[in-house]
Order: C-alpha cells, then sequence, then structure tokens
C-alpha cells in the first residue's frame, strides 16, 4: 500500500510561546500563512518480512535515527508494536529545512496522517502524536496546528490539536513571495535573552490583530514584532527596506529562519523579482494554501 | 461588490444534543459527513442608497424577515450599524430544506463568511454568529461546527466554533448516496420524548467509534443509534433494508430528515440507483467534501 500525504509550508509572522503543563498544553499564539508548496510524504507499508522495520527517508536520501528523531517517534508511536513488516517513510520538501517553512512539522504531520491513514486513528489523535514529538525534541511550537488549519491562519488559544484555537483572516488573492537566505536555530534563538522580548511583543501583535484583523495589518505588525525583538537587524532588514519600496504592505523576515516573506499581487512579483534577481538574491513565490492538509491512497 | 461562498450539506450520522450555559457552549457530540454539494451564497454589497437594507433571497425568491430569521439575523449582526446601502445575499441549496441536509447552518454559515468577508471580522467571530442563531432559533446544534471542519468528521466535544471541538475520520474514495423523501421537524423531535434516548445511544455510538475510528464502523453505529431510538421503523427502515442488500456497509437514516444515506463505491451506487428506480423512490449522489467551506470575490 502506497500513501501520499501534503502537508503545506507554515511562515510564521509572529508569535508568543507558550508552555504549558504538558506537551499538548504548550504550544504559541501568533499568526502565519501557509503556502501551497510545502512537504509530501509518501508511506509505503508492506508485510510479509519477519521483523517491524521502519525507515525515514529526507529528499530521496535515507536518514538515521538520530538525524530524524521525531518522523521516528512518530511513527514508532503510530506503527502497531506487533505489525511484522517494512514501514518506508519517504519526505520530499518543497523549501531548504531549518529556513523557517515548517519542514520539521510538516514531516511529522504528514507521516502522522499517512501512518494514521494506513494503521487506524483520527486526525486528532495522530496529530497530536506530531506535534508532541514536535514539542518534545525542540521543532516548531505551532506549526502543526497552523498546518491542520491552513489559509491565513491566527492562533488565538496555545496548544496542540484539539486544545489550541486557530482562526483565520478573510483574505483577497495574494501570493507569498519568499527570500530564504539561511537557517536559524530555533532552539537556541528560543533559550536566548530575545524570549522575553518576543513574549511582550508577541502577544502585542496578536491583540492588535484582533482588533484589526486583516492580512494587511497581519503584515504591519509582524514587521513591528521583527524589529521590535531585534531579531530582523542589519542586512536582512536592509533588504526587507529595498523590498518595501516595490510593495504596497510591508515585507517582514520568517520566523525563524533567515529569510523574508511578503503577501504581494501578481504585478508588485514582478517588480519585487526584478529587484531580487538584480540583488543576486534568492527567492521563491507560492500561493496561499487554502485547503486542509491532504491524505489518500496514491494511484501515481 | 460580488462575493461567493460554498458550504457543504452536512448529513449527521448520530448524535447527542449538549445543552451549555450559552449558545456558544450549547452544541452537539455525534459525527457526519460533508457533501460536495451544499449551499452556495453569493453576498452584492452595494453603496450609494441613503437607508441600511438588507435583503434576503433562497432559491432566487426574495423571503420575509420571518420566513429566515436566522439569516436575517446573522446579517443583521455582522452588517455594520452605520453602513448606508443594499446588502443582498442570495442563498442557492442544491438539497431541499428541513430535510436534514443542514442548509440553514449553510445558509447563515455563507451568509456569515461572505459579510465577514465584505465588512470584517475573522472565520470564527462570523462563525459564531452563525452558531449562536442557529442554536437560538433552534436551527442545527452541530452543523456549523461540522460544515467549518469538512470531511467526514466526529464531534467529540460539544459548542460553537472555537469552543466544540471536531475530530476526522480517514476515508477512502466512497461516494454518498442520499435518499430525500421528506422534512422532519428538527425541534418537535428535540422537544419529545426521544429526546431521553438520543441522548444515551448518540453517546454510546460516539464511544463506539471512537473505540474503532472509520467510516465503516460509523455507518453501522448510525444504524444501531437510528434503530434503537425508533427515529428509524416502518416504510423507511423496510427500504434501508432492501438498499443493505446492495452495499457492503449499512445505510442510514438522515439525522433529521425523513431519509437515508449510504456511504457507497462508484459500483455499489449503480447497483443502488436500479433498485431506487425501480422502487420509484428519488436519491442523490455526492462526493465526501474534503475541503474548508471556500469565500471570495466573484468575478463570474
Amino acid at each position: 500500500m502506497l500513501i501520499r500525504a501534503f502537508v503545506p509550508a507554515h511562515v510564521t509572522a509572529f508569535f508568543a510561546p507558550v508552555k504549558g503543563e504538558d506537551p499538548l498544553q504548550t504550544g504559541s499564539v501568533g499568526a502565519g500563512v501557509n503556502l501551497s508548496k510545502g512537504t509530501s510524504v509518501f508511506v509505503s507499508v508492506e508485510t510479509g518480512t519477519l521483523e517491524r522495520h521502519i525507515h525515514v527517508a529526507f529528499n530521496g536520501e535515507p536518514v538515521k535515527r538520530e538525524d530524524a528523531v521525531i518522523s521516528y517517534s512518530v511513527a514508532e508511536e503510530i506503527v502497531p508494536r506487533d505489525f511484522t513488516g517494512e514501514v518506508e517513510i519517504w519526505q520530499y520538501f518543497d523549501f531548504p529545512s531549518g529556513y523557517g517553512f515548517g519542514n520539521s512539522a510538516g514531516g511529522a504531520l504528514g507521516t502522522a496522517l499517512g501512518l494514521g491513514y494506513a494503521f487506524g486513528g483520527t486526525w486528532l489523535s495522530v496529530a497530536r502524536i506530531a506535534h508532541r514529538h514536535e514539542v518534545v525534541n525542540g521543532g516548531g511550537l505551532g506549526d502543526v496546528v497552523a498546518q491542520l488549519a491552513g489559509g491565513i491562519e491566527v492562533r488565538v488559544k496555545a496548544g496542540g490539536p484539539g486544545v489550541g484555537v486557530v482562526d483565520n483572516l478573510f483574505f483577497e488573492d495574494y501570493r507569498v513571495l519568499v527570500v530564504p537566505l539561511g537557517p536559524l536555530h530555533t532552539k537556541e534563538v528560543l533559550d536566548g535573552d530575545v524570549i522575553k522580548s518576543i513574549e511582550v511583543e508577541g502577544r502585542k501583535a496578536l491583540e492588535g490583530l484582533l482588533r484589526e484583523p486583516s492580512p494587511e495589518r497581519m503584515m504591519a505588525l509582524a514587521r513591528e514584532f521583527a524589529e521590535r525583538t531585534g531579531l530582523l537587524s542589519g542586512e536582512l532588514l536592509e533588504l526587507a527596506r529595498e523590498l518595501d519600496r516595490v510593495l504596497s504592505n510591508p515585507s517582514s523576515m520568517i520566523m525563524l529562519g533567515k529569510g523574508l516573506f511578503a503577501l504581494v499581487s501578481e504585478e508588485e512579483l514582478g517588480r519585487a523579482k526584478n529587484l531580487l534577481a538584480d540583488l543576486d538574491v534568492p527567492y521563491d513565490a507560492a500561493g496561499v494554501y487554502r485547503e486542509r492538509p491532504k491524505v489518500g491512497r496514491w494511484v501515481g
């Protein structure tokens, strides 16, 4: 049996981490955008061997357990103990990992949905497993629930699937421009001094967005958040200012990656591409993903 | 400005009503299916008149306030008090009203999403308004949150949007066969003696489904629920038994309408259609709607 799951990439605009009593009560409030590109997970289940084997591969390359702790942990928990056979989990990412596109959660949730489809469970029961291993292993705090919600999302109450509450904004036909320049180590940022500032500014941004809920306001608040926390500074801030000159809404920083994103019209996208090409800076574009993650039998 | 919203029809398989302290805490637990056919709502907003006017039409025919209390109430609450202009809300239903397809909630939620898109708000803020007027006016208890969730849904915690928790089942490519025979008056059923039995059997069915979560089990539990509560009896029960002879999963009763539904393969659908045509019984078929409701600018 071959199963395919798709989970959108998720870019966080602003956030505040929330530590609860257990992983399911832990997460983040904030806002972000789900993209039409993301993580595709192919799950192959074959019986007929004498032992229970689970294999994970990233972009076609097998990875060891210590390099894919979250995905292996999710799989170990969902594949029944007494199952004998080969379970292969092939994860393909449209964006580079560590750059703030929610690849870790995309792989975890896609794996959970694919294995849930194969071995049983419900969406929430397997998504909770993905969320828990994300939290415990220092992946994302809010990506799984955000990806389940789709669209341009606002996490109004922190927590895992069934506990956290995710709202959505109405929006016009925006395209999402992304400028992925490099990775940031989420864990190090969240363990540093900046965390106090993130907590204060993240909550302030959320309150501001709920007073005036629109994607345009979200981008303005995201930019304020990024600058006030000091996360967006130096050359990246200069690049954001360059970009702003050709856009009607402010660009902001991908949380957490060394990169920028912006909501743009088709026309603005053209202008921004020209600018970024002139500056010799990498970029990509995607649509806003309005649906739920997908999972189903793969027939080629 | 012309806006279109689509909300899937929703058929409840089994349920137990839950009365909370306020409408947002009130709802139902249970399970059901969202269909690829449903309610389309076109919202037209024109400024330039001196007064604030709101008009609602069902299937092209203008309806008076007293005949569309829920939709008018939703619109009155979302359209700003100081707005001057014409707001027209055109609701089109793929299934007849009162037959258990969630038309009332579809119209309320579609109106809320369309007006939220035009006048501002978030998905949850306007969906809560739809839910509240549904509950207060004796429409559905769980349709709005079920329609927001999509797919084959399980309401595990009762309540309105952001309070209730809705899970989803994994499923293969089922088609949904529906046999709509006539209306049932939800309010009268829920006020009658059968309500005690519905509460007991509904909770039992939910527990059973969460122990073994699959669409096939849901249909078996729905049928037990329908028969044990006595809602499915007489000629309708006989018709269900006829249908079962050509299907692999049991058919069950649409809650609440005088009608049946079943999850079928393409091949079974063909056999069932032949049988129903022979019996001169009306039927329709749809896909399972896997997405979220849609809303956006309508450009023809």
